[in-house]
């Protein structure tokens, strides 16, 4: 039995809200921001500072920052983040059954053998719809943004762990919401349990 | 609904079980070698040099071939195959609802609505396995028999598609075999159709 199910996501494919209802159906909790919550809790830190030091960074210096600017241990403020972030996705799944998105949940916990690897993509055009219909017109064009996060997550994701983000032979599963459907979607999900 | 399943699958990874499997329960046809079977009962050339000239053949020298033996249209005996598979991939889908296994029919079809194309795969250890159990020990060792078969395999893709063989997105699904074990395996592709 898989204990854990983890979702990586591409923005605006729905993979949160597949997560969701399918650990809602589960009656099981599902992680997600809570995850960067406890960090900002447990550190101590600003939440503003931890986002623009964790992977929803907004600002376009990330890589400047995470490569230069280091303490003399050797560290950045990101490092410590993501040791942190590490901890706290360890101690989520310890503490039962769940489902747990994005954070690189899939790799931290990759040598458990209860869990369960998943992967939710969609084309270009069926998430640009989506991120409108979620988050509203902005002045950048849907598919420019989508392209700005897409890098911005696989370069995160590539500078922390040792796969690279999106490979399907890194997962057990990929989806295809676009095709196959939310609801299709999250009734596989609720049988990888 | 989805009438038409395909599977693509690397060597070793139980795809044609799967598909077999699926197929069975669901109480509709699985064509794999019988698609061959037709392509030699309609070209009335050798079943040998029909499996020669098409994604299985035993030579190393496909591409040499493909390449250097046109005829004075510019096609060679490989192109005739594949025109042949193709006609034959969609007579058989017009037949009803059924799973196909290999042959391209994943590209063959792509443009049909009620399609949904599965890729299933597995680490190299459990295929090595696996192919043991299923066609016995050989004087080439499993890995080097695999890696041999993985590359003719996305080779002749490659060279007839202008898709990217194994690449999660031009999949609806892709399923790891070996972490989520052949009997979910099937439950997952008979929930496609």
């Amino acid at each position: 039995m898989n204990r854990i199910i983890t979702i990586s996501r591409q923005f605006g494919s729905a993979g949160h809200t597949i997560g969701k209802l399918a650990a809602q159906q589960l009656g099981i909790p599902c992680y997600d921001s809570e995850i960067i919550d406890e960090v900002v809790k447990q550190s101590g830190l600003s939440p503003d500072f931890i986002k623009e030091k964790s992977e929803y960074s907004a600002g376009t210096n990330w890589f400047t920052s995470a490569l230069n600017s280091r303490d003399p241990r050797g560290f950045s403020y990101q490092d410590d983040v993501w040791a942190m972030q590490c901890k706290i996705v360890r101690e989520f799944a310890e503490k039962g059954p769940c489902v747990m998105v994005g954070r690189c949940a899939d790799y931290i916990l990759k040598d458990k053998e209860d869990i369960v690897r998943v992967y939710i993509f969609a084309d270009m055009e069926a998430r640009a719809k989506r991120i409108v219909e979620q988050y509203g017109e902005s002045p950048v064009a849907p598919v420019k943004r989508l392209k700005d996060k897409d890098k911005r997550r696989a370069a995160y994701y590539n500078f922390y762990t040792d796969i690279k983000w999106g490979e399907s032979e890194n997962y057990d599963i990929t989806l295809n919401s676009a095709t196959l459907g939310i609801d299709k979607c999250v009734e596989i999900v609720k049988m990888l349990y």
